[in-house]
This record gives C-alpha cells, structure tokens and sequence, in this order.
C-alpha cells in the first residue's frame, strides 16, 4: 500500500471534529446539546438571496469565469465603499469561500519553508492551509489576561528572519473576538512596510464591530497597498456558509495576476453561490440591523453570564461572535470531552471548543475554551446554567 | 514590493486564455467565432436539476457535512453500480468540483519532488495542481500516429525511480478522447501493482463512450483497491460544470482519513450544488440517451468532416467530447491565433485550442490542435467549411 504525504500527516485533525461524535453519542442518548462550539449562525440567509436562487432561469449551469461574475464584482465595489475600501472590480477576484482565499493567497506569495507570523489563539484552519502549501506558521501569544491585545513590535520582531514572508491577522478575530485598535493597526502597518512583508487581512467578520467606532481594515493603511491581501467571505455577514463564496482583494497587480492562474486551474468560484451572494448585497439595511442588533444581545447575555460563574472569566469581545473565555479546569480538552460524555443537567450539555487547538504554542489556553454565541438569547441562558452546573461537578475542578 | 512564489511563476498560464482576448476582439469587429475549443457542454443542465435548485426551501444555506451530503453519496453508490463500480457511501467524498479531487488527491499522497507518470497529451491543469502540491509530472508521450494508444511497458518504466509515486490516467481522455483498452488497462495495473503507485483515474467522461463496449474503470482492475484514487466530476455529464461538484473515491481507508483533512480545512463542498447533482441523479433515462446520441451524431459530423480536408487527419476517438487532429500547418500556436486575429470567412473564424498547452515534451504536437464538438452539427459543419478555407489561406501551411 503507497504512503501517505508528510504532509497529510502533518495536516491537524481539527479539535471540533474530535468531539463530533461524542455529542452524537449524548444525543442519541437523549441528551440536549447546546452548541457553543460551532461558527455556523443560526439567523437566516437574506430573503432576497433564496429567492435568487430559487428564481434561477437558465437551462444550463455553466462555468462562470475564474475571477466570479464582473457584475458581482461591480457591485461589491459599493459594499466595500461603505466600510471607505476604496477598491476596484478589478481588485477582486471571487473564490471558492475565504478558504480558497487564503489558500490561493499561501500558494501565490509563499516558497516552502517561508514564514507567516500570526498572533495567536488562531484560526485553526490557517495551519491547515500553511501545510498545504509547505509554509510555517510562527505565532506571537496574546493573553487573555491582557484581553488578546496584540504584543508589543518587539515580539514580532523576534521571529522575524529571512524567511519570514507575511504576517496574517483576523480582524475582528477568530476565536477570541478582539478587534484591533488604530494604534495596532499602524504597528503592523510599520512592520510590514519596514521588512517589506504580505499583510494577508482576514475580515470576514467586518458587520459584527460592537466598539462603536468603525473598525480599521488593512486596507485603510497607508503606503502598503501592494503588500496587503484582504481576505472575505459572505459566509457570516449573510448567513450563506454553505455557498461557499469569498474573496482575495488585493491592489498588487503582479499579485492578482499570479492568483489568477490558481484560479483559472480549477476553472470557476460557485455559479449558484455567486447568484445568492451578488443579491445578498440588496438585503434590506433592516436585515443587517437586525443581525447586528441580535448578536449584541447575544453578546452582553453570554459575557454577563460567563463572567457570573465563579472562576470564570471573558474579557468583552468587540467584534465578531465568539469569546475565548477561562475556565477552572485542568485541561478544556479534558472538560469539553466530560460535558459530552459524562455530565447532563436537565437533560442537556454543553459543547464547546478547546482552545489548545487555536494555539500552536504547546501548553498555552490549556483553561481556555472558544464560545460561539449563535444561539438565541433563551438557549445562551440555559447553556450557562448547564455550564455552570458543569463546572461544579467536573472532577478536575482548579479552584483558585 | 514582496515577491511572488516560485510556483506561482511556474503555474502555467492556459493557452486558451491567451487566445480569449483575440476572440473577444474579432466578436467587436462583428466576426462570429465558432468555439472548437471550450469543454463546456452547450447541452442543457438536467431539467430535474433545475427544479431542485428552484425549489429550494431553506431559512439558511448552511455549511454541509465536509465530505459532503450523506443522502447524496449513498445515491451515488447506485450511480456507480451501472458501471460495475462497486462502491459505498463511506468511500466517497465529495469535493469541490473534480479540480478539488485531483489537488486534494495529490495534497494528500505526494511529498514535495515525488513523481507522477501522465501519458500526453494531458489535461493542462494536472500540471497546475503537481505545480501546487509541489510534485513533479513526467510524461510518456502517445502520438497522434498510434492514435494515441498507450505506449509500451518499457516506456513507463524508463521513468520509474525512487520519486514515483503514481500513474494519472484520464479515461475517456481530455484531450484525445482515447478511450483505454482493457489490454492498456490491465497493463497499467500491472505497473501499480509492481511499483507499489497510486493510481489517479480520471473518469469524468465515462457517460461519453461510443466503443460499444462498456469503458474499464481503474475501479475494476483487482488487486490493486488500495491504489486506487478515482476522480469524478458531474460537470460534462449533466453539463453543470457551474455547480462544482465533483467526488474522490477510493478504498484506501487511511488516505481517505487524510483527505478529510483537507475537506475539513476548507470546510464544505458547495451547498446548492450538492443539492443538483443529488437530483440530476433522478434525470429520466431519455436525458442520458439524448445526450449521447446528440454526441455520437456530432462526433461523425466533426471527425468526417475533418478528415475530408486536405492535409488534415483526426483519429476516430472513442470517448469523451474532443478530438486532437493534426493540421497542415507550420505551428497549431500560430496558426489558432492567426483565425482570431487576421481571418474571416463569411464573416465567420474557428477557435481552437492548440495542442501545445497539452504536452510537456518541448516541440511535440506543434501541429496539432485540440477540438471541442459541443456545438450543434448545423455550426459544427458550418466551422468545417471556416476550417477548411482558414488552413487554404494560411501563410503558414505545409505541404505534405
């Protein structure tokens, strides 16, 4: 039997994924799991996108072009006005979900055995994507004692040699929710511009800023519009994960036109997804006021909560909809694992993601887990009240 | 300015879409141009397709599972059995278009350097994927004068070494539309079998073959299963190449577990697409049957005719939608761009994809081209007649 790839050894099994089954396995018991782990909204898609697609008039499903359909990209021009991201259709190139994004982004930019540096806790998935494109990950820790704050320059510094190649941001973060300040946006500005770096900006979760003032995207940064790679996906803002449409901006002309060869090898973005998302932009303002409105309640009823719990603690996210929360345990992984296979309160458990698996440096967040706050107000109150319950009952309890 | 990557320079930019702007130009000077050159099927999308698309009743177009829907792939397992390919629902994992399924499938078994034996003329993008996964494609070349058969045992294993890793067949073949005898298939097996390789079959044309005889999928051959990796596409056979769903199948447990580390990563294959293809499965038999006999009537059409004009030869392919024919012409590259750019016949040119982009041996194929018969028969004669009088006026011809 032929081998396997270093590398798909190499590839994370995803922490998630791991407890799936447990959680099968307590609700085949009859057992309620509140899903805290999960990054899939429970609000619905905008009206107007169904009836996009459902309204499909077309007696073949062609090949739409590999940079996606120009009158969606001519559209999404205003959208990104909104947010003063002064681009063209000409920047945009539409992929198959921010994944392929970041993907195509690694490939274009990155030599084997080039380096990115992240801060983390991190997206899991962006190791996933560095393996397949063989670059190496370098993280920079932020804590939860310092409410995720970015480091001070000095720490990027430290890792930065000549391999290092780009430095990748989430902003407003997955998982812990931080939105980056004026000021650590014009820290990573310098960095990049000083060892000449790609900023590859994830900012998927733009529509979810609770800070009251706009949030900065690498794209505002002065003098390094040939470095910066912004990363999309309509994924959250409208609820349409499963479209699988995103996209990579970038004004660097060499840049896209490298992109574009990834992208005309496998041929086309989604034809459908790219209907559903061009109409998502005509959702009503009500639609994203609603949204808006819901995941700040969701917010304050979760962090409220958490922080209610005795030795808990959440710093207060400014954007996005997840936390990274500390709990009194030994071990999340541990916690996460007895909450789904040895603990019910009221017929129901809880479900939450390990931090360990957002972070690449061994040992850090062992107390940490991630918290999505998709569900409703009612069920986030609930959830805590198992939670709480858990907490309690869990053998390996730390007690401060 | 950072630099782009290494293979990213290396990606192969499609000679197709270098012609593409000549043709867009010659449609402005109000010339029609024949497409000879396009796989995209102009027949329609099943209509049962179409309606499950505009029936769709959903609040939220989620994520699915990342190997795709389980109602789906269990209804594939039937598919299947038509051909004599016995599979199940666990050995099959949907992906994002058979693009995904060859990157996925050479992500997850080949190491930076390992070697992958294709017969050329190939499928251009095989190259861009290797190029990707950063693995190396060798080629044994068939030749138009062999009719493209498979060349000879010794020929395979000249090139065999430590770095070999895997055979990749396309079968019914992108370009040639040689369809593998079983003697061709049985030998292959052989050399899997004896070299311990991956064997990567590409079967996306399988609904395409007018031999009279069923096609030999890589899946029938015995003793080599855990090999094998098929690469499927529901793109050509219900022309919906727009909706991106493709499968990769194999019965190789453990490097299924390793690609579902890479669906994991990019989370899920296309939503709205799974839910056409599931449906196209149920497309009466009439669809299939009409399909095939428009193909069959359509490829007597374009090889007759091709074969009536002087100086010109195309084999009679058994399989898939094209045909590689040889031309009286100094260089296929020249003489395509030259239709585009300084020919007209009743206000009409052809576009053709030269033959080039689809071999790696330098020089080789320099007169050949590849053509498409996903027009009508009416324009398909009607391109004959531009053909013919394009090669009496080309300043480039060669005289037998």
């Amino acid at each position: 039997m032929p081998v396997i790839s270093t590398r798909g050894e190499l590839m994370p099994a995803s922490p998630i994924r791991r407890l799936a089954p447990l959680a099968d396995a307590a609700k085949a018991r009859g057992i309620h799991v509140y899903h805290l782990n999960i990054g899939q909204p429970d609000l619905p898609t905008p009206q107007v996108a169904i009836d996009a697609i459902r309204n499909i008039d077309r007696k073949i499903l062609e090949y739409s072009p590999s940079q996606g359909y120009r009158s969606y990209r001519e559209k999404l021009v205003g959208y990104y006005k909104k947010f003063n991201i002064d681009v063209t259709a000409d920047d945009i190139i539409i992929t198959t979900g921010g994944s392929e994004a970041v993907l195509f982004a690694f490939l274009s930019c990155l030599n084997p055995g080039d380096e990115i540096i992240v801060p983390e806790p991190a997206y899991a998935n962006y190791m996933a994507f560095a393996i397949s494109a063989g670059a190496v990950i370098r993280t920079v820790t932020t804590t939860i004692d310092e409410g995720f704050c970015l480091p001070k320059v000095d720490k990027f510094e430290e890792l930065i040699n000549s391999r290092t190649k780009a430095i990748l941001i989430c902003n407003p973060n997955n998982p812990t929710g931080y939105l980056y300040t004026r000021k650590e946006m014009e820290q990573i500005r310098q960095l990049v511009k000083k060892y000449d770096l790609y900023l590859f900006s994830d900012e998927v979760y733009r529509e979810f800023v609770y800070a009251g003032t706009p949030y900065i995207s690498a794209c505002h940064l002065k003098g390094i519009e040939q470095n910066v790679v912004l990363i999309d996906s309509v994924s959250k803002r409208y609820s349409e994960c499963g479209i699988r449409i995103g996209a990579l901006i970038t004004k660097n002309k060499a840049l896209r036109k490298t992109v574009m060869k990834f992208c005309q090898a496998r041929l086309s973005p989604p034809l459908v997804g790219q209907i559903a998302a061009e109409a998502s932009l005509d959702a009503p303002e009500d639609y994203t006021n609603e949204v808006y409105e819901e995941y700040l309640e969701r917010r304050k009823c979760l962090i409220d909560g958490l922080n209610k719990i005795p030795g808990v603690y959440s710093p207060i996210p400014m954007g996005a909809f997840y936390t990274v929360a500390k709990l009194p345990v030994d071990d999340s992984d541990k916690f996460c694992q007895w909450c789904l296979e040895s603990f019910e309160y009221d017929g129901a458990t809880v479900m939450m993601a390990p931090a360990s698996g957002f972070y690449t440096t061994e040992g850090v967040g062992r107390n940490e887990v991630r918290l999505a706050y998709v569900l409703k107000t009612e069920d986030l109150k609930k959830a805590l009240v198992v939670l709480q319950k858990a907490l309690e009952a869990y053998p390996g309890r730390v007690l401060e």
